[in-house]
Formats: structure tokens, C-alpha cells, sequence
């Protein structure tokens, strides 16, 4: 049983008549029941208003993949939150990062770069193609398929060269984005996912939930964790002896 | 000076008639020409019909970037030229491949893998952005620019994670594709290039004609040559004295 | 249950007393008893000295993940077969080269390179480092460990850049090189690991067996097969409704 | 001409005999003096003692290379002045970051991981051997050469995937270290090289000097500024036409 948790922000639904609208109970609710309708999942949320946003030590030791959506109030996320994150990831705790979340603290942190990009909301049509029909966030997924209205986000994308780009977009007002990537940071793996604007109902399509499904299995732990990873050990071993 | 050399299959220019409008003197010639308008570079063209396809190794081993366009005659392609270009690219010379040269001997066999992709002839508007704009490759580029018409590339492209990606395309019929890609083989850079389709004037517009010469710049070899990387040599050395 | 297929060229065996005295039965069958001792996974043995190399197409297509072990007769190996393993690879099937089957043409046919090293048998000590500790290949093993005489391999290693160094070892006689290194090819993860000497019993140690095991569970197939990874379809789709 | 800055933390040679007796005028000076044996090199040296520790902003707009040594004052380095440096680096500046550099504020934030690893200080011999000899960082080398003693830094070094690996070490003592290695960020590029123990005469070693400018040659920016990336800006364009 894969263990995650869903963040949300839990802000724009309660300031924005179209997201509450879209989301009722917030998206972080639709995003964990979309996890939990996969028997191998077990999904929990966590909200920014919760003590510690949720996300104290003892939960995040017990957590294998963290999904992240957070858009209006990243300056306002607690810096030894996001430390303690940082510090699960690099450890080997999967996290998901989605939408505008790529300005969120954890995720420029883990990069390194801005991961700026442009961006227009004109309500257009958005198709994802599947990049490498063989990753496994893609099983399960059509050649392409179509969200009939989202928000654009256009290239240039500042991040680091990715280990994976899996899913790339065209948008019907003629930009292109990578909008599915992977990163490796010490023992964790990182997929970033683009759709999902507050105002639309992308979190409700099947094709996306498949991907959200399929990107919690790919990021749960596969190998040992990395304990220690902060620390640089003073080593006499193995000192091989050589000569007399 | 860098001096460049344009293979060119030069056939479809003579079997059809919109090919040879766009490029009465062969698309080679007008590549070669384009190369040529840079101070830097000393560009001739060559051809499959000449001995051993223009390419003996005599000219390669002077050659430090060689620009291959082909779509008709790939199969016809001597093997032991192929192998020949082959290992200069190892050794050092760049390769810059062009548009239907994704299913070339050569590309192929650098990569290992098919490079197959989906096409469709329609005449298409492509608008190619530049993904990474501090690639020397897309210096001197705006945001991104339009080729009027062209034949559709669609993903997935079957080729191992690039270096970088540098352009990626929009295709006005709801496609994209990873248009500009680097590889490095040996000591060999590799740049593929997707536009170029024979029936459209896409080599005489400015903005490719500057991709091609930052191109041959960004493939020019830049480190040492690798000379023997075929050979497993037998190494008694260092052998570090250890115990007496 | 993964269902892996270990090749032995079985030559060695029969033509070298020492490599006959370390693996009486093949190091085919060491290989096999190996992988068949982890209860998911379902090993046989197939040699060169078989129909078709004992690699019919049939076998193939069952086969999640190939391992192959080959060093004398390399060139003998007949180009139908190499090509049909190539493409069942790049459609999905795992595959783990060892030691001298750098040099074997499937490996060099899916790199592109030559995989040239540097060699020397002088019996030296062997020290495994684990690069990467949380890679599934790693899973379960020491920061390193020692094999107390094998071949060298040393560097330049002719490869491309691997997705990722597992493993870098160090040898009493002043060398380094990087021995184990993942790629993936269409669908196909490859996994390339240095150790495995004929004349040493170096499959037999239990930190080998272990990472076999490991790289075979890492290899087999996660997400979907690419069939048709080979053609490149003309797609009048999705070609999007513009305009009237 | 490259202009090219080294920072010195200036500290250790205050403090501890052997090192002003290796590097009387300080590690920075010897530096400095390296690079500029080389005719398109100009560089300059500051130090940590200097307002705004040598780094005003409009000195960094001006600088095409920075070259980093810090050890013992990592954190005392101000928040402000490594943002700036970061800011630099993603709009073009390149990078060099030596020896215990790799704790530096500034190689953690460009990386996201903690650039841990293994240490040891017993005097012992490192043999760094080319792993990538066409890379244009191993220009004019041998295949390896011996530092006869320094610190020893051994794996896992927790660093992401670098873009090329140039040196692996190989160490008396028995361990293996990823000496040199290439990182891209935003449009700036970055090295890392692992020997300059202080106590030891290193970078008064020819090969270490001729290493430190190939790097400068190397890192200097070879495409455009990517002005802006700290931004995301809102494009209404292009917004293809799409219908009436």
C-alpha cells in the first residue's frame, strides 16, 4: 500500500466563485479521491491552514509520495516546512508537484532554477501527446488526448534538463509546453504535472486521474532510502593497506 | 574556419517538379550557400551520385562538420561509407542531420534506435519555439517564429533523451514535436533539425538558414579528437607498485 | 513472476581449464541458479551453440528481461538474431550485459558507440562503490564491497552518457571505471554491469548475485510495450478544425 | 577576452602554517595567476574580507567566469550575495566551484541536494583519470595523471545526474570520486572539480592549471544572456487566429 498525501492550498476555493464551483470540497478532496480510487493507494489531505500546513515530521516520515497544488499563498508557506520537505525528498520520499505549483518554494528549491514560464488564461484548448509511450506515468494513456479548456503555460520552462519528459502540449493559441517531467534529487523522485487551473474542472477528467494514479506508484520508494544524505562522514575505511 | 560539408541526396529535386521551383540548383546548393554567407565557415556541397556518394575519407578527415539531407535513397546508401561516417563522428567531426535524415543509415546507427515519428502532408503552419534561448544553437532567435507551411512531424519521436532540446514545434493541426535535439557520440556532437521538407522554401528562410550556421559553429569539435575509440588496448600501466 | 532468459555463449567453458574449474556447469547456469534463487523471478538458459542461438522468436517474445554473457565469439553471432533482440529491446524487454558483452554486437547496435576500454588481467583487487544508493539496483548492498581478483576495466569507457552511474569501482592497480551504467532504448531498460571475469569466481560472490537479481527486477517491464516503435505511421489526425 | 573573478575565502591561509606555506600569497592569488598565464583569460581575485565580499553587483554584470574556493566560512558567506551569484549564473555567468566549494550556499542552491560525501585526510595519492577525453575541460591532458597528496573525497557524492562526468578519481586508500562534472542552470553552466586541499600544493600542479582554464574557456558564456528568467510573464500573443 503506497502511502500519500495531497497539500492543498485551500484558498482560491474559498476567494473564486468558478473554483468553488469546480471543486466544492476543495481540490485537495478531489485529488485524493481521484488517488484512492486505486486500491494500492491510500491517500490522506492535508490543507496550508492546518497546524504546521499539515505536515508535520511524524506524518511526512510515514509518507512514501506528497502531491502538491498550491498557487496564491507560496510566500506565505513556512520556510521549515519546506525544509522538512526538502529534507523527505532527498531522503527518498516521492513528491508530485502540479499546475502553479511550480512556483512554489519546494520545488524551486529541489531545482535550483526560477522555473519560470509564460503564461495566458484564455479558456483554449490544451492537447497532451505522450512523449515516451513506455514510461510508466504514461500506461494506460491514448496517443493524445484533449482538456477542452485550460490555462496556457508556454516555453521557455527554466528548469534543469529533465530525466524524462513524458507529456508534451499544444495549445490551440499556438504554444507548446513539456508539460509532464521527471527529476531525480538525492533519493527521490520528482514529477511535475501542468494541467489543473483552479478555475476549470481538469482534475475531474479520467485521463488526468490515470496520470496523478500512475505518477504515485512511479514516485513511491523502488529502492533503499537515503539516510544521512545531509552529512559528510569522516571516513578512515577502507584505507587499503599498501606496502609494509 | 570551419569547414563544412553538405551531403545531399539530390534526387527528388529532379523527379519532382515543386522540389525543383524551391531549389533549381539543389537543396545541397542552397544549404551550402546559406553555411557560406558566415565569415567563419568554408561550406561545399557533395552528392549521393558521386564516387563513394562524395564522401571518401579523405575529404571526411578534414571535414569538421558534415550536414546530411536525404528522404528518397536511404537504403541505397553504401554501408561502408555509412560505417566511415560513422566513425569520424566518433572520432570528432559533428553531424548535423536534417529533417527525412531521421530515418538515415547514419542517424540511426549513432543512436540506436529507429527514430520513427508520425508525419502528415497538409501544409501546415509550424511555429518553432526555442525551449532553451541560451543555447548557442538558437542564438540570435526571437521567442519562437513560423515556417508558413510544412509537412507535420508528431510525436513520439523513437530517439534516446536527447542532450538537450533545444526547439520543440507546433503544428496548426493539434501536433508537437522536439524539433531541434543534441546528442553527443565519442567525441562527435549531433544536432538534429526537423524542418525541410523538399515541396516548401523552408531552407531559404532566415531564421532556419541562422539555426543552420549557429549549427555548424555548436558542432565544429571544440575538445580533442578521439582517435583509436574503436580499439580495446591491452594496458599493463599504471599498475600501482603496492606492497613490495 | 518476471520471466528472464540468460544467454551463456558456453565457449570459454569448454576451451579454458580455469573457466571450466570456476563454473562446471556454464556460467550460464551459475547465472540462472542466481536470478531462480529470488522467487519472482522464473529463469532458463539458452547458449549460442543452439538453434537460432537458442533465442527463437517465440522464447523472445515471453522473455521479460535478457541477460547476456558473451566474449570469444562476439563476431559469430549471427546479425538476424542480434537484430531481432534488438528490436524486442526497443519494444520493451529488459536487457543485462556483463563484463566482456560490451563488446557483443546487441550492445554496441543499441549505444551506437563502441564500447572500447582499456584492459589488463593481472588478478588485481576489485572494490565496488555504490554511486547511486537508493537506485533499485543497489538495493540491499554495503557502500562497497570487494571482489578480490578480477580483470581490469578501465576508462574511457565508450559509451554515451548513461541515464545512471549505479557503480564505479576501483582497482588495486590504479584504475577506475564506471561498472554498472543504466540506458533506456524505445521501451527497452538496459543494464550494463562490468564484473564477471571467466577465469575468477566472481558470480558466485553474493553481492554479485544480489545485484543481478536487483537489475533484473529493475529491467523488466513497468509500463506498456511499444509495438510498432519501428514504423512511421502517416496520421491524418487529430489535424485540428481551424477555421471554416 | 573572458574576464574571470576568483573568490577566496582568505581565511585558512591566516590560520594554518602549511597552508601559507603552499600559498603565501593566498589560494585566490595562485588562481588568478593560473588563468591569466593564459592570454584570453583576464582575471581578477577578491576575497570574503572585502565589502559585499568582494562581489558588487556591478562587478558580477561584468563577469564572465567565477571561480569559487571556500572551506571554512561557508555560512558566514551573506544570503544576499549568493542570491546574486545565482541570479548571475541562470542569466549566463559560469560557474567553477573547487574542492570544499561543494558545501558552498551557492552550489547547494544551484544543485538542490546537499552535495554530501566521504572524507578522509591521510596524505594519500589520487590518480584522476579522463573519462570523456574530447571533453573540451580534458583538453591537452594524459589519460590520467597523479596528484601525489591530497584529501581523499570518496562516493556517494549527492549531487543530481551531472550533464557530463569529465574526471572520476581513483585514491590510494581504496575509494572513487566523480572529480569533475558539468552542470547546466537557466543559461549558465557550471563546474565542479574536486582537488585544492588546502595543506597541499595542488593548484600549483601544471595539469590542475591547465584543467582551471580550459573550465574558464568552457564556462564562458557561448549563447545568449537568458535575461528575465526570474520572470512570468503574462503573453497574450501568439494566440493564433482560430476560426472567424
Amino acid at each position: 500500500m503506497i502511502r500519500a498525501v495531497v497539500w492543498g492550498e485551500n484558498y482560491v476555493e474559498h476567494t473564486i466563485s468558478a473554483v468553488a464551483a469546480a471543486y466544492p470540497l476543495g481540490i485537495h478532496v478531489c485529488l485524493r479521491d481521484a488517488l484512492n480510487a486505486d486500491s494500492e493507494i491510500d491517500a490522506l489531505s492535508v490543507t496550508f491552514q492546518e497546524q504546521e500546513h499539515g505536515l508535520p515530521i511524524d506524518l511526512l516520515r510515514e509518507t512514501d509520495v506528497l502531491v502538491w497544488w498550491g498557487h496564491a499563498l507560496h510566500d506565505d508557506v513556512r520556510d521549515d516546512v519546506v525544509a522538512r520537505v526538502h529534507a523527505r525528498v532527498l531522503e527518498g520520499m516521492g513528491l508530485i508537484v502540479l499546475h502553479s505549483g511550480h512556483f512554489s518554494k519546494i520545488f524551486r528549491r529541489l531545482l535550483g532554477t526560477p522555473a519560470s514560464l509564460r503564461w495566458r488564461e484564455a479558456g483554449e484548448r490544451e492537447r497532451i501527446w505522450v512523449v515516451n509511450p513506455a514510461h510508466p506515468i504514461a500506461a494506460g494513456l491514448p496517443p493524445s488526448f484533449v482538456i477542452p479548456h485550460e490555462e496556457m503555460y508556454g516555453e521557455p520552462f527554466a528548469i534543469p534538463t529533465p530525466d524524462d519528459v513524458v507529456f508534451i502540449s499544444w495549445f490551440e493559441g499556438g504554444d507548446v509546453f513539456r508539460s509532464g517531467v521527471t527529476f531525480s534529487r538525492g533519493a527521490g523522485r520528482i514529477f511535475y504535472f501542468r494541467p489543473g487551473h483552479e478555475t476549470y474542472p481538469t482534475y475531474h477528467q479520467l485521463e488526468v486521474q490515470q496520470i496523478l494514479r500512475n505518477a504515485v506508484h512511479w514516485a513511491a520508494p523502488s529502492g533503499a532510502p537515503w539516510h544521512g544524505i545531509e552529512e559528510a562522514p569522516h571516513v578512515p575505511e577502507p584505507l587499503e593497506q599498501i606496502g609494509p
